[in-house]
């Protein structure tokens, strides 16, 4: 956007909006698939669904939107006080009270909140990359300086360097790494940030989906300079109310509380949140830990699956999501979250992730089905990759040997691949997968689970005559899907 | 708040909450009454009731959310491309597009929305007083140096200060005053706005509750320099759902979506606003028109009764509330408030606005019933304080007589109020109100309606003897109820 003339801050007029996962209408849309024909790997929810799905007996969310419903003809209590006791309930091991916690619509507006109630235009902030990327862009709009450190370097990070930062970011665990740090070692970093005055934001959206015995809660209600983030969008897996807490001293959260919008909950998601939050054993309720259990199983079998997929290499984590480095796959993170959201399947391309480049997807942890499905679209995507280059290469030689030139396969490293003397103006077959197994060609088991077309004992395209034959009828009567079925049926057909 | 060691900007630690109305909950508990006793005349709602309550077979609530419900396992569409269409279709006389609409978390999101993103700290904003409350608190937020001038003084703010500020705000019609500016005024101010580059803020909020006619919007999609804000809030009489939203050039909203949360509206609130902005003819619905129309009915008729109140001047309004001027009433503004919360009635006690003082009150036009509830209570209200007024008087009697001190009644400025050598102990009866016609008394017609207890033509109380035995008895007895009682029963009953 060009600032000219318009009343807004240059730090307001230079944001790109936000990337983020999740974005399932647009590609229903894009696509044309039914929404709930959908499968979301880019948003990382709890796979084992909502409460109301998981123990219905205990909450039931038309009785819980009956209850909302009685209160929206009043302005919702700004003071919010049983939402903010059911949150300390929540943190069942902790010593926090109502007095500690700052109620959010959503957490991006905690982390937003905090930005505008720190930060002077100028100031700097540490963001620890690659992390969730609204740290970065709440700062810059209120002018903050970005100091991008490394993830590895959190803990060496010079005294110097924090003491010049007014906010160091730290996302536990990690966005998209999935990587958990103990609270042992953030307890340390807690107690510099305190000596230099740095507010150490730790954001444990995940926390309940991962090991919330390393929250830094009861350090957020004694040091005023550790404040955390939890969110209940992933751990619930409603992230259409939107809800999220902030926890820290009582001073602290009275001067956030202060500084909030007056009303930033409406009563669905203040009613919905209380309740859900009031349940008993707070984050050790059976729910979650089902829900810990079943990301544990789910994570290693799809780490298992994905491992075996050529070109994949998924990250150890701790929580419902794998960051898979896809550095040496046929496509970059753009290209395969493209043909998999075209499939109604969508991955987080992390792309927009800082040091991450086109290297890298995440994909959430979902039940075994979602898995299943995922592993065979993957699977689908790379046959339909292979076709399509069969069809490229077909149309680079037609084009070559039109302008007289010549293949010059001979040259190829892996010349001859499956006879001396091979003919190579076919590289890739034009027919492939045909799946005719009077060629030769057979179904083989694919490493990363499910079926392929193997051509290793079909030599046919690559006999000097027919490859003619086949190359005559594309360059006389065209290249397209109706000639090719009818070369496959005057050429092909006969030879079998 | 002391600002010493805590991590938070100088201007969030000078804050204090917000004051506002609305405070249904709060009053409830503290009174100990039921929330849907409560009459709240504090919030200024549309008082023809949701529009699902006029017009059921149109809207249904329950419809409405069982879309919403199917929307809350996905995160929302950010992009809100729904509600910004049907924000600009709701604007039925203008030319604005989805892509002049900034939606918000209720109005209250966008007013911070806009200091955050055009506020450098320092800057000066324009705020006419008195007003809404929110424009200041947003802005200090921000470390913005407030200008405040008077409501009054809006077209002759010179072109210096007009030029050395970013933003002024101007709320039309006004809240608290109900004073409506004609767009005409409104246009000639935008372009000085312009071409001094200062933004004009205009908040709409009560704009289909007034005549929308006098609506900036045509000139907000036009002119950089101006930005409309609009509630749903009020209109449809839904706070318990925040929705509101900006109305900018495409350029300025573009700015503006870019800078906003990304998911700040969540399923419920989305889908709801949605359908309820998708009405037909927009603000000039049938639901609206007869808002209107019963909005100007109704507050004729409390302006009416509510001056027949000695000591209230209510000024004129162009909308659904009412500024009382009731400098000259018996209490104060917090007192009234106070008595009349305990009553379970709330009004809206304006101490809080800069520039009223103690002496303003502002009361939300509802349904005739409740209207005359009002009207009732504040006569109730007046009982009440008569009695207590009685009994301080008496035990301010007997303590200057026990002290041997003398009441001095004749030099009383009313002194003989009923009789020559009448007896002044009891300036107020203790018994009032007896209602006990023997006495001489009787139920008259209050000038502000219903009935109110007259002593005029009863002189008991003012007989030497009488006045001497009744003393007797609470200065050997005591004063309290039982001894009212009795000193009744023993010194009046004899002589009707």
């Amino acid at each position: 956007m060009s600032e000219d003339n318009l009343p807004l801050k240059k730090s307001v007029l230079n944001l790109s909006p936000a990337v983020h996962g999740g974005l399932v209408r647009k590609n229903a849309q894009k696509h044309g698939i039914g929404e709930s024909e959908i499968l979301d790997f880019s948003a990382s929810l709890n796979p084992l669904g909502t409460p109301f799905e998981y123990c219905g007996n205990e909450f039931n969310m038309d009785e819980m939107l009956k209850q909302a419903l009685e209160k929206i003809h009043h302005y919702p209590d700004n003071r919010y006080l049983e939402f903010r006791k059911a949150a300390s309930r929540f943190l069942i091991e902790s010593d926090t009270t109502y007095e500690n916690i700052v109620p959010g619509n959503g957490s991006s507006e905690i982390i937003r909140l905090v930005a505008e109630s720190v930060l002077y235009h100028g100031d700097r902030v540490i963001i620890p990359e690659p992390t969730f990327s609204e740290y970065e862009i709440q700062c810059r709009i209120f002018g903050a300086e970005i100091i991008n450190t490394h993830q590895d370097d959190i803990f060496s990070i010079s005294d110097e360097i924090l003491e010049d930062a007014r906010i160091i970011f730290v996302c536990n665990p990690n966005n998209p790494t999935g990587k958990l740090i103990s609270r042992n070692k953030l307890e340390k970093l807690a107690e510099r940030c305190e000596q230099k005055k740095t507010l150490l934001f730790i954001d444990e959206a995940f926390s309940e989906l991962s090991d919330p015995r390393q929250s830094m809660v009861n350090v957020a209600i004694e040091n005023d300079y550790v404040f955390v983030l939890r969110s209940l969008t992933k751990s619930f897996a409603i992230p259409g109310i939107r809800m999220g807490f902030g926890v820290a001293t009582q001073r602290m959260a009275e001067g956030l509380n202060n500084s909030r919008l007056s009303w930033n909950l409406g009563s669905v998601p203040d009613t919905v949140a209380t309740e859900l939050l009031n349940m008993d054993s707070g984050y050790n309720n059976s729910y979650f830990i089902r829900s810990r259990q079943l990301i544990e199983e789910e994570r290693n079998y799809l780490i298992e699956r994905l491992s075996n997929v050529r070109g994949f290499k998924p990250l150890d984590s701790s929580v419902n999501y794998i960051l898979v480095d896809i550095e040496d796959f046929l496509m970059d993170s753009s290209e395969l979250s493209r043909r998999l959201a075209s499939r109604g399947i969508l991955i987080r391309d992390c792309s927009s992730f800082r040091e991450l480049g086109n290297s890298y997807i995440r994909i959430a942890v979902r039940p075994r089905e979602e898995n299943e499905k995922l592993i065979q679209a993957i699977g689908d995507v790379l046959t339909g990759w292979g076709r399509e280059q069969a069809r490229e290469e077909l149309k680079h030689t037609i084009e070559t040997i039109a302008e007289g030139g010549s293949l010059g396969r001979t040259t190829c490293e892996y010349y001859p691949c499956h006879f001396e003397d091979q003919d190579c103006i076919f590289c890739f077959c034009p027919f492939y997968p045909c799946e005719d197994e009077r060629t030769g060609g057979k179904m083989v088991d694919r490493s990363s689970g499910g079926k392929i077309w193997s051509c290793q004992d079909c030599h046919i395209i690559h006999d000097k005559e027919v490859a003619q034959k086949i190359l005559d009828i594309f360059m006389n009567e065209g290249d397209n899907e109706e000639n090719l079925r009818s070369a496959w049926r005057r050429v092909m057909e006969p030879l079998l």
